[in-house]
């Protein structure tokens, strides 16, 4: 028997938003640096997200974030005192949404739509806001209610508790190859946005499909439930 | 009260053994791509282990390190055929020591060493023999007992258990700085071996004590036991 997709759970950073879209904050207070300092500045933020989950000393993601651009503007000599540290760190409050990503929703309001997200319940409400997708998701999920990190599976069981769908009727969707790895070990349908072409991870699970942007995700769902591949 | 440092327990890979020794045999098989290919392959190995650690999906550290490199190769668009694969795995196991090594650990022969690493048994038995270091530890133990790498507590829990010293008796000794902020969280004494100048990460905890090599860990243990800051 196969279950039909009814709800949608979207990752925020990286998938609906463009974290590069701080670049330009970036350039405007370090000059030419903008590039460098997000690429570092993101990986660190991951890669603390990790670590602390890993060592168990969750701190929200606000602080990781912050954590992450001390170290980042360390490692690459750039001076960073607390008006510049605010500044770039509001540029995260108002991140873009990448292009497709309003019409794309909206055409998906048959199924249930919600965020399932590390960032803080703060951080999230804000980007929504700013980027008016307010009343586009029923649930803005965090990780912050059970403190630890994707791809932990305790962040994916949020989906089915607060979506109150069964697990087998959620599509995860994110641009993060690893968090589309942990939703599948966990047990969801997945759907990889892979906006760059950038390479599959080697982490034993792989996508039950990929498009390349969001306006191809309609039609994903579309071929999914027809082949029952959704489950 | 302060307790006396009585055993010591080394990471190995990083720490005693040059996870950049490969280098060389990587531009063999693919010329001038060593480097890039070493720095790569390393960078995933890690964030393969953490990925899953975090999803309860353990694989031993020898099936991380061949998935890293699967991924390393693809990543830079070089043809990696079984053959090729294997000859670079098995330069893993004939990683170098850092040239201080042997001699500064024979001169710690008043402590119990150890080696606690996220290396699969056969993996660190092999490096070990290869490079000398044998007779010099009387443990060598390994994550693949708990089936999660660090920064896990679990981890680090090994080394009082194997030791048979208390926890607050043993330094651990890491050029990694989050598995010294792992250790140091779990609440042993630690010494980061900062080769590289590197800036430190931003993880909530400080290294007790910070060295150039391990040439100078006697020193800094020495300075330790004498201020107390051992604990």
């Amino acid at each position: 028997m196969t279950t039909a997709i009814l709800a949608l759970a979207f990752d925020a950073y990286g998938t609906l938003f463009d974290v590069h879209s701080v670049i330009s904050t970036c350039n405007q207070v370090f000059p030419e640096k903008g590039p460098a300092l997000s690429q570092l500045w993101r990986a660190k933020q991951l890669e603390c997200t990790w670590l602390r989950s890993l060592m168990g000393r969750y701190e929200d993601f606000w602080q990781v974030t912050e954590s992450a651009l001390v170290f980042a503007c360390r490692s690459l000599n750039l001076s960073c005192p607390p008006a510049t540290r605010q500044k770039l760190m509001d540029a995260y409050l108002h991140l873009d949404s990448y292009p497709e990503v309003l019409q794309a929703l909206r055409s998906l309001s048959t199924y249930k739509l919600a965020i399932l997200s590390n960032g803080s319940p703060r951080m999230l409400a804000a980007v929504v806001e700013n980027t008016g997708l307010r009343d586009v998701f029923s649930d803005v999920i965090s990780v912050d209610e059970v403190k630890i990190y994707k791809p932990s599976p305790r962040v994916y069981e949020l989906a089915p508790r607060h979506l109150k769908v069964p697990q087998d009727a959620i599509g995860f969707i994110s641009s993060n190859f690893w968090d589309i790895a942990g939703a599948k070990s966990f047990g969801l349908w997945t759907c990889w946005i892979n906006r760059f072409k950038a390479p599959e991870d080697e982490l034993g699970s792989r996508p039950d499909a990929i498009i390349g942007s969001l306006a191809d995700l309609s039609e994903a769902l579309r071929k999914a439930d027809s082949s029952g591949a959704t489950r």
